[in-house]
């Protein structure tokens, strides 16, 4: 592996970090500029000619910098002759906007594919997608990783926890659970949420059973928490022994902190696609998962040109 | 609407000629030579110069003729200088190909999508896309029809139906199930399928509730029907007083039409994206509800400027 | 050439079988599902990240299921990283819809050749196209392979054929007479056809001498046999010795079979870019020479980057 | 046609302004400067925002300059808005080298297509293209005017040439002989050159017949003029009465003017897509048809939306 | 101009409203939702269906912010059928970045000239470029509007300003001096400043004479002010009887404000390409000319396809 | 380097022998055949099959014949199957035209830069471009090489000189001189030129001062010589001791070298860029610097994988 670099930006300095120690190589000098008026400048501090080139980056808050930050990045790799620009983005920001909604809707995700690719990227890599279908949203090769394997094995070595419910906590997300349920050998159960007419409240009913079970609320990602914490309240109502979290992207923007210090939840688990060091120090039940094996085995195997498959499933052995 | 032809090509022949009586006007001329062997040539039997061009072709069995029909008169169009040419593909084949599932899978969805744009598609009209995000596979403006208004309507018209429930056959229908339950005013319920390990039968548990009441199963599309007839089947076990399936694509490919027949269904509604006339000579309780209108409307508030929305939801009136 | 795989897909197992055996090494595992509605799977059984793959697929009859064929394996390929995608292709279909003939024409040829650009292909070998210029009608690398050494070889090493002239068919076909003629030291002779007004019979007329002699008439591909067997009778009449027919392609639709059984021709000699397996047990005098030799040729050549022209001249030493 | 702006360049001055009297417009204004180092400027003359540029110019001798010319041009063209940008090329250079005759040579017909379009053409029209698979070459509307027409009512319209056989110089050139002689109710022969060895002279043969009548050798374009006066000789001997040669190119470069003068030709006929004002001076035998109102009618049909095939069949009458 | 909308972005809402004003129209209705996440969601209030959109967006601090905004409108309206999509781009965000100063550098100023073509803009329009080649990292028509004749108005009708000189602060902006002083009918003065060595502090010498008269700093952009203020200070010491500056776009970043506050300049003067309603509240010498009369020649220009240059000379009678 | 061929196309065949000196090479084979009708071909001699090619060829007068022959040479290595395509091109024609002077004006340098592209160009390399934001044209690596160094080197081991005063022949080249003044620790003056009115000659003017000082001109190009003739009679009539002329390339057009023989120069120093073998046939006091050493300390550093600065600082030691 020395025709490869791995370059970490702003937003995942500590994942890169963490990822370059698994697979014992040093992390690639590269040095952000924000200057006065908000523009920015990637300077790689070491020659790419020829190289493999890694982008560690999520495109979390501040969403817009850190998208600009890996296009500029790609250009200044394209243009200093790179072999091969990947882009590692573990929390796909825009992901949601992924289809037209409503009429004169944009679809940002697209959008945002079709940038990078216009940039010059060769490769992108992203875990847990909102929808498996915006691997499609590229003419390159994109590889969705999934962290589920992460997140069941830690539950199905956690003890005590009794019986299982693996809960989806909307209609959208009830493929997510089923997976999960069966790494879990766990029944499913779903919040059915539905507005009876305009300006009336959202009536929530419950799919399934939970009473006297650990329930397990799975999500791909907690933004702002509001749907959580409201299914937290639901599920304890409906007489879940406990309740557990668990999500690929902890996005915890606007008062997702404090909602969910107040929830009731017994564990809040996520990874660390998006960078949960400030939100640790303020969020006692955080538990955090590293994907850094993961993204380590795929750099390994694409350098390798051997199979993905066979090394992710061996990350963890 | 002088400047404006459709066509209809082989698959959807007769759904063209409903829209044009919709719209007033006739067919635009053309035939298409399927040669001994099997190449095809798309002729237009009139200038296309400065038209805007509507082609009329789901992409249903026989696929891959279908598709290569509407790109080589997508070919044709363009290189006698057509203003736009505009696809209109109610049935969008291999929408279910739109991930990779599997390693070294192909994204067909994709790819038919490019290599639509390749040939020079200035504009793309689905009905009932698999899933939304393949919108966002097109760089060319994409619209998607939606025919739940259409079913919704059948059923609230629908006398002596009692206590309806809307059943989604598996956890990926479940949102296209709780839209319908809301036009319906009614509850779901969803059939959680489960294969307990590899080599073991998959097992079957409802989430919700249809004892006595009559469920309505609602899916995209149904192919050979098995997913449906066992879902009939659980149902009726259930307690199910009576039970529907609608759909918006009737694939019914392979052992589907004698599936259905002795399925116990009440009725079989679906649209005519794909057209039915042969299997309503031979499933009796085949209801077919015509997408004309909303494809007329479609044109007509494209070809004026006019708001989509708008003229979609007056279509019924 | 560790690095290169060979896929045969569904209409040249075998051409990519004996291919694979001129080279040495294994054919490659993948397999084409084939769905009930129509619906193409390619599932390739090896990993190709950054491998050389070359798929062996002719473009005949069922042409567009084995287009979409290899288009589909195309875009599996460039989503599995494959170093290089080479498309063998040696009947190209669509061939002789390469230029507008009337107005509002497609230009089929070339539309084939932008899809499989589109689709990923880098690299496109033809065997004997129907007209040189579809080489321009791609930006990637194009060879064409001509199997008119193989059949001149053929012929050469025939004995008892006395004195021999070659004969084209039509206008179009000259200069491949001429090319043929000069490899056997023969004369020409041309069939010159002419409609002298509407609605009048095609009238006939040799350009050359056939009397006494053994005709070859020698066309790139042979479809439904019509114009070969009328310009069989009409050499007869001339009162040529004995006729054979030569072609690259024995495309062979509809009616061909009866007819050539019919034609008093003393041979029909094509190559293997069409399998010929089937018509084999049907033709008595059908004789098929095989281009698998100079593929391997070819493939070897590219993969060891050493010159094609010297390797294609060597392939029957 | 208030919207339309006709531009003669510099090889095609005379045809423009001749093509703008059959249109009963003024020719747009607009100035080449070329620089003392070599360089072209194009400069328009009035504001092309929002209209339908034509620009005339063949990309005969000097082909590079007159190329780019026109390349910038449209590029020109496009910054300042143009709403289309039409490029009538009536002989078009580089069209020989259609294909690769060799390893490693360039197909340059392509490259000059691809640079057309990449500079921003959106329309290309030719006349008599070398070969018409050429039209394929591009992606946008492609058309090619015959001329053929035109020499056929040319040779129809004079009196007393007896009996006559139109000839094709060789093997390439049969199915346009075929064209022609179908137009004149005429035969037609074809010189057959062969070289039998490596360094031994070409053996020149007649395949037809052309004793005592007169024998119109066609060619789409005349360069050197070796080939054809050659032919001439052949065909005295052979016993042609007399000799014509008609062609739509008159590249005449080299020592062609003399030899045509010093030939035996009772007269040559081509067009003027190549400016012949030089020409006329030199050989007195010259005849110039001209090709405007076929381009006029073009244009007009173009501009007007109406059908090219019915414009072109009326433009003389 | 009915078939016309002006859409006004963060960045440029009074600059879009006072242009609207010019025009005579609505500005269009729009609505930019900023999300807790930070991503951008663009909402049109009105059917862009067949409409030429205009957006207003200076691309200044928060640059990428605005630069996302201005994107996903672009893509929003690409997918609502917008007949073009036309960019104003007052102040281009990136453009000092605009050539590789030193390897592995990016280009930023082509890459958002790529991202802007990528997502579907039609043309953009810029006022003052920090250079004019930039205006060639389009393939789009890009027009670049300069306020120099603005400028000059401002200071040729201002009365006492006595014996005048422009200064360029840099090597770089000399031409630009040399034409405000043709404008004004003065001469001009350079500084010159040179870093004798490596370590040691930059000398500034002045080449040219500003002794007892007004002395005008002349610049594209001022965005620290610290090179501005540095060059007040020296011009003062040279025996200037008074010091004015004035630039395009007053980027006033950082400590700009404060600095320009106790520079002894006479008045800083700038446009409104970025918006100054905050600086001037601060700073007292602050002289804003618009250029909203500009844009609105230019959109009406564009839109009744008329001459731009007439326009522009026009704006201001 | 095994897997490395240089090609010297026409304008640079003795600058690419230069090279494969330094490079230890031979030339690759190459012919380029001009015909009779002034069309080119560009036959490779050798294979190129996974080679990387680097073409050497500037685009001087005649400039439109020397650009198609690098894009066909290039057309013709794509086609087959060059690993990559190297265009080494150290005078780049068009330079000047690299943005909208006025208004309907093409950027033929963006239009030269993009032909490349288009053609199949995967790099390219130029020597003192006019604008260092032409590299932003290009989309590939695009490296320009300063000869600045070249040419300090060469007057600061000059004998003699006395005291030096660097000279910009007009406003637009002061950033130009003040980099050669650092090199040679020498200050800057500027010939500062205005018309005051129309119809009024330009008057010219010194900005700093040049008496009893050795003064050096420097310029990027010297094409017809006016503007640099006339620079040098200014300054000897302000009292210069004695005028040297510099540039990286001499275009030397026109009328030139009787200028520049006449003019009082000292000596008129560029480099081989552009072949100065004529020139300096007739030019006593030319003196001319090769580039061959950084040309070929690139290419080592390209294909070794190195990096290029460091190979550059080190191409003279």
């Amino acid at each position: 592996m020395e025709n490869t670099i791995v370059f970490g930006l702003s937003s995942s300095k500590n994942l890169a970090e963490h990822i370059c120690e698994e697979l014992g190589m040093e992390l690639g000098k590269s040095k952000v500029n924000h200057f006065a008026d908000g523009e920015v400048l990637v300077e790689l501090g070491e020659s790419v000619r020829g190289k493999h080139v890694y982008f560690i980056q999520s495109t979390n808050c501040p969403v817009n910098d850190n998208l600009m930050e890996i296009l500029i990045g790609i250009d200044a790799c394209k243009r200093a002759s790179a072999a091969s620009i990947n882009c590692i983005i573990p929390y796909f920001g825009y992901a949601r906007q992924d289809r037209k909604a409503k009429p004169r809707q944009p679809i940002s995700a697209k959008l945002v594919a079709s940038l990078l690719e216009r940039a010059g990227a060769t490769r992108v890599v992203t875990v847990d997608l909102h929808a498996n279908q915006i691997q499609g949203f590229f003419d390159i090769p994109a590889d969705d990783i999934t962290s589920m394997g992460l997140i069941g094995d830690y539950f199905n070595h956690k003890e005590g926890l009794g019986e299982v419910v693996v809960v989806s906590p909307d209609h959208g997300g009830t493929v997510r659970a089923r997976n999960l349920a069966d790494i879990l050998g766990a029944p499913v159960a779903i919040i059915d949420k539905r507005r009876p007419k305009p300006n009336v409240a959202v009536a929530m009913n419950l799919l399934g059973d939970v009473k006297d079970k650990t329930a397990i609320l799975i999500d791909d990602m907690v933004d702002t928490a509001g749907t959580l914490v409201s299914g937290v309240e639901m599920l304890k109502k409906q007489g879940a022994k406990e309740v557990y979290a668990a999500c690929s992207h902890g996005v915890l923007s606007g008062p997702a902190v404090e909602r969910l210090k107040n929830s009731g939840l017994k564990e809040f688990v996520c990874t660390d696609t998006i960078d949960q060091t400030e939100n640790q120090k303020n969020l006692p039940n955080l538990v955090v998962l590293s994907i850094a094996p993961l993204i380590a085995a795929l750099i390994q195997a694409v350098e390798t040109n051997s199979s993905l498959s066979v090394a992710l499933s061996h990350a963890f052995e």
